[in-house]
Parts: C-alpha cells; structure tokens; sequence
C-alpha cells in the first residue's frame, strides 16, 4: 500500500486520559483510536494486525480439529438462567439493554452457556463427539476501570475454543493438544521469550488450570517462576512448574515438589485453557449415549485467547524509545519501503521495486510522501514494520537498495534481486 | 470437510416463532441458530456463506479504493451529541447499556458519527482527500418487530463505506464507480437478475438515493416498476428507471420523464448508496484546506450493505421445494460428494476422490456418513450445494462419477478426469 493513501498519520499527542504504553504507542502510530475508557476502533494499520493475529490463531484451531462458528452478541436471559449466572448479584460484569418489545438481552461476556445450548441440539450419540467448536467475536465486559489500553477492554475481541468430549482421557488428550497449538500460537506471535505456562485455580473437576503468562511489567497478574526458570519462556522444561499468585503457597510448593528460589514476577495473562467437566453440560443436559446405549453427560475444556491483549502485550514487550517492533509474523507489512529525494530516477527505481515487491507477494507499506528523510524515518520507527529498504538519490547511484532491520542499527546496500529474495 | 465432522445435522422442526422461510430453511439446514426474534448465530455452515459474501465485498470495495478499518460497538454519547442523534426521542432503535463506572453507551446502529469523528483527526488538506474508509461489523437496531429471519435482525453483520470529497464531481465520481461495484457485488451473489437500481428519497444534499432492491413476495419495500422492464433486473437500460413507493407519484413521473404502465412490486433492499453532502462533516467541522489555503467542508457519501440480509435474500428467491439452491460464488462448498454404500473399494474410490479435490484446491463436503440413500440426497438438497458427485458401488464399477447439479435433474456419469477439471 501507498503511504499516501493511507489516511492515517503518526502524531505526537494522545488522550490525556490514556496512561497505557501499548495505546499510546499504537494511537501515536495510527494504529487504534480511543473512542473511550477501554473501547478502541481498530484502524487499517491495527485492522491488519489483528487479522494476521486472527490467521495464526485460525490456523492452529483448524490444525487440532477446531471448527469456526459465530455466536451472536446478544445473549437471552433464560439460556443464562440455566446456570445461574444471569443475576449481576452473581456476574458482576454483564452489560444488559432493554428491548423495545419488552425484557432484558445481554451483551456476551463469555460464550459457555451459548455453546452448551447450541450443542446440545446436536448432541445425541457418542458418534457426534468429540468436536471442538470455537469463535472469533466482540466481547463485552463492563468493568469498573480500565486503564491497560487494548489488555483490558470494556468490548474486545477474542477467540473462545470449547471441547465436548466422551471421557476423560479424550478431553485430556485434547487438552494437551490445545497446550501445544498455544505454545505455536504465542511463538510465532513473538512472545515465545517471554511466557510461561502458569498453573492457575482449576475449579470443581480440575485441581489446575494452565495459564498462559507473559512476563512484563505492565501486567495486571502476579505469578511465582524459579529463578534459574527466568529467561527461557516456552522453552522451559514442562516439568518445572510456574504459579499464579492465587494459588501460590507453601503447602501447593510442597505438593508440587518444587524446591529452590521463586521470585514474584507482574505478568499479562495472554491465553488460558480450562477444564470445565461437566458445569455447563450439566444444566444444559449435554448428553450422549454411548456403544451400549447408556447416558453420559459430556465433558467440556474452554481455551481463550483475547486478540487485542495479545496485540498489546506484544507492543508493551517489544517496543524501544523509537516506537513498536512488530515481529515479522503479525507486522501489518513485511516491508516498509522509504523513498527519499524526487529525482524522477529515484521515484522509477522504488515504484519499480514496490511492483516488484507486489509482483513476489510481498506486502509492502511504500512511503511515496514528500516528506523529509527524518520525519520519514522517525515514522517508520514508530510504525514498527520489521524491514525497511530505502531507495534514495545515493543509494540509485549504485543500483542498490539499504536495508535496514527494526531491531538493528546497521544498515547494509543490497542488490534489488536480492532485495526480493531475502525477506 | 468430511460431514461426519460437520457438528450439526439436518433437522425437520424449526422453533414455532419462525416464520420466515429464509430462517426456517437455514435453521433446517444447519446453517444457523435462533437464540431469539432477531438474533441469530452462525453455525459453521452459515458462517462460510457470510465469508464468502465478505470476501466479494471486500475484493469489489478494495476494487474501488476502498480501505478496511474496524469501529467499536461502543458509541459515546458526546460523539452523537454532535449531530444530535444520541435522544431516544430523535433516533427510536437505539440499545443503551449502563457503565459500572458512570454514564451510558449506546450500540452502533449506523456509522456516519463514528467514521467522523475518527477522519477530522487525519483530514486538513486538500492533499488528504478523497478517501474511502470501510467497516465489517455487528450493528444493533433495536427494532419492534422482527419476523424477517435474517434479512431484519436486532443485531446483524453489514458492510459501510464512507466517502470523503473535495467537491460534487469527486463525489459523483466515486457514487458512479460504488454503483457498478454494487451491481457486480449482486451479480456475484447470484441474484442480479432479481434486482433493481431504484431510486429513493434523498435528504437535504441530493434529490435520491438509490437502493438495490431484489423482487420478492418476503419484501418489506414496494417498488414501481415499467412492465416491460420486468425481469431485466441489472441489465435494464440505466436510462430507464425504477422507483420506491416512498416517492412515487404522478409529479415524480412526470419530472422524470416516465411513460407507460408501473406496476407495484415487492421487494427487499439488499443495498444503497447514499449522497449525505455536508449533514455529518458540518458538526464534526470537517474542513480541508485547498490548493488556495481556503476552508472547504468535506462532502461524505454512505455505501451499505447488510451480509445477512443478503444471504437471507439469497435463500428467499432461489430456494426450491427441496431446500437451498445457492449461487457458485457464496455456497459453502464447491461441491458436495456424496458416498453410497460402504464396500472397501467404493470407500477408497470416494476417500481419494475427496483426496483429489482437495489437492485441487476444490471445497468439498464429503458425505462420508452411514445413512441410507434417501436420506443422503434429501440432506444434499436442503443444504444446497451446487455440484453434486455421487460415488456408489455402481458408478466405480464403471470407474466413474455420477454428477447432478443441484439446479437441474438429469445426472450424468463423467470420469474422474472430468470431475477435477470442469467444476
């Protein structure tokens, strides 16, 4: 895409209310805009982000046998009152509006008792099972502050997989899996350094659940890691243990067997999974008969991934003083190509090379504006995109292209066929 | 996708509210699920048919400048305050929801004072504009009655652009090219030749609007339209003009040259384009600076369309006594192959067939299930598909595929070879 055609604009102000590095970082860079406490509009720049967040998490869902479905915002009250959790004396966080045509809906805060319902339609035999539906949609969630910009919003987007199984060892299993497409998902978003498997609160049918937690700053959680854990993510041996602070006490380090120093770390929750057994599916009389013909109720997992926390925590871990550094796999571009000087040499050399560039599939952000070399630079910084050639009046001179990484501070010449091939 | 992984199943009943037959088929088909009057989820099945209409949308609006972005749900009452729409007296569908921390938010129910308020932050020059920004989202209208399935929903999925101009002619430029976009969008869906470019009431800026309106008995809109224009649907003559009742009368007949017999049709309006002058970029002081350094206020169009509204339409008028009969560009699959009988050699000829489309690049659902034959074809037809491959004991003996499109009723056995070249 041309720059020029881009109708956003880096700017040097935010909302004087907004506090949060990852928004202000993201605002400044034209990526979201604020339309109030907690509730962003995702411009093209974040549009593109969150749709290659979206691919990934797709792709690892479609890869452990997920099928996509939308459920809707809207949520009734007598599917809620099965489980009990249409009070706000008992969620504290609905968000409800009034029908015209008389009674309550509810804005979805989560999507158990939607699923439950919608399964149970179809669930009759244990040859329906198991299936592992799951959506992409807004979610909304009235909470009471919200100052960590897109890690905790009032509406927000998130994938919410749930598993229906036949046992517990097929709901293990799956368990297990989604474990591992999590690990994948956070990899190749490029928090993978950074983040732990975290033992959290289970609830009735499970002593734990798994968190996944990234270790910053900025982060709302508080878990307890070894110190000689520290630095090595997901590649940590799985049978060393890190703990939420919820659950984190002498007598769980005693049952755990863990020996040694744990230190107290801030961290973002950016995924969890979940062994919900038979909550939901049994007011919901989710049921199948199996070979013999006897009823079973089902058992249920839930595995979340807020799209937006993962955006944010990526810029909170990865930006520098210059700006975000988006990893190469949900950068909105794979390039960022600056042209400087309007010499019409120049200007054919680098509309040549961003057809080029278009021609191999390479998505390329193409700043054709008449701007100076500094502000040109200074936005590319703050934009993040991970490689940035620069065709310039010099550069032409010798039928080369700089390019320069976002994570470097050298640059080098390279030829255009190379240009083409390497990146 | 092999149908035994396919979660949900056909069924006979559909809840006893509905009476629309675009949701009473998509209920029975699995495409859809009712959670109440107005509000339905995506089934997986559904949820590829809206994917399918918003990539055609998508490429046609790209096509044409278009670039995607993403707005809140959430609206803040200063935004709408501006244009005077935030009271319940002036706008009657709106859905208000309370914050713990304060205040109330509305649920977008149209665009114009969101896309506003995010564009007067990036727009100053003449060298800014045009620009054509576009939105896929839920939209919340909070409507008495709704008895339409999903072509009038409380919350539904549509698609608006917004132009932003510098003068008349730049506007009617781009109106002229979003006319033909829309048209190809129809044609791609397969009903253009139900559907009509009508004109409509304008507004302070423009004398008409003009809606697409598709001819169907389930259509809330009545159209006049010349007999002998009848049945021409987006190849009619672009001289020649068809009108919604809301203007119709002698002295609009007169005024616009129209002579002959008008007859009174229904119909559903599946899209419009809307010439909006300077009735939103006035209160949110949207203001370029042209080549002269004088203030001129930008001239915004509106281009909508509801996904679901045209899938619903989709099913209303081409659907037979069978079930669905959908376009080749929005069914879910390409093609359904369907197997009989369960010898290991027809099992193998049908699993490698599947096989084959897929290492083609052809969708397919595999009927792979243990059902009787009857049973099988009455599925094949209510779901819709429009290529039918039937792989029996009896066609491998003669080493082919037997094909039925979905339209017709004769089926003819091809080979193989065939089967992966010409659908």
């Amino acid at each position: 895409m041309r720059q020029s055609q881009l109708f956003t604009k880096t700017r040097k102000d935010v909302p004087s209310d907004e506090t949060s590095k990852n928004a202000q970082l993201l605002i400044r860079a034209g990526f979201i805009h604020k339309e109030m406490a907690g509730v962003y509009s995702y411009l093209p720049l974040g549009l593109k982000v969150i749709k290659r967040i979206e691919n990934i998490i797709r792709e690892e869902m479609n890869a452990i046998g997920g099928i996509e479905m939308k459920t809707s915002a809207f949520q009734s009250r007598e599917v809620w009152e099965k489980t009990n959790r249409w009070d706000d004396n008992i969620v504290d966080n609905w968000f409800k509006t009034k029908l015209k045509s008389g009674g309550e809906v509810g804005l979805s805060f989560t999507n158990e008792e939607a699923y439950s319902n919608i399964l149970r339609q179809y669930i009759s035999s244990y040859k329906d099972l198991p299936i592992y539906p799951y959506d992409f949609k807004e979610i909304f969630r009235n909470e009471v502050r919200s100052k960590s910009g897109i890690m905790r919003g009032r509406e927000f987007y998130w994938k919410a997989l749930y598993s229906f199984s036949r046992n517990e060892s097929e709901h293990l299993d799956f368990y297990n899996k989604a474990k591992e497409a999590y690990k994948n998902i956070f990899n190749r978003a490029g928090i993978g350094d950074k983040t732990y498997i975290t033992y959290a609160s289970g609830g009735t049918f499970s002593k734990f659940s798994h968190e996944f937690q990234t270790l910053c700053d900025a982060g709302e959680d508080i878990i307890y890691i070894s110190k000689e854990d520290e630095g090595k993510g997901l590649k940590m041996d799985e049978n060393r243990v890190v703990v939420n602070k919820e659950i984190y006490n002498e007598d769980l380090k005693k049952d755990l067997g863990l020996v040694g120093d744990f230190v107290e770390r801030k961290a973002i929750e950016v995924g969890n999974i979940f062994t919900l057994g038979t909550k939901f599916s049994e007011p919901f009389d989710l049921k199948y008969k199996d070979e013999k013909g006897k009823d079973n109720v089902v058992l249920m997992g839930s595995y979340g991934i807020g799209l937006g926390r993962l955006m944010g925590t990526i810029v909170e871990i990865l930006s520098d003083d210059k700006g975000i550094v988006w990893p190469k796999e949900v950068s909105p571009f794979s390039v960022h190509l600056v042209r400087l000087g309007d010499k019409p040499e120049t200007l054919a050399f680098a509309d040549k090379l961003y057809t080029d560039l278009q021609n191999k599939g390479i998505e390329a952000l193409y700043d054709d504006r008449d701007l100076r070399a500094g502000e040109k630079f200074a936005d590319s910084d703050l934009i993040g995109i991970p490689v940035r050639f620069v065709v310039s009046d010099k550069t032409i001179a010798e039928d080369k292209v700089e390019v320069k990484m976002r994570t470097e501070n050298d640059s080098k010449l390279i030829s255009v066929g190379e240009a083409l091939k390497n990146f």
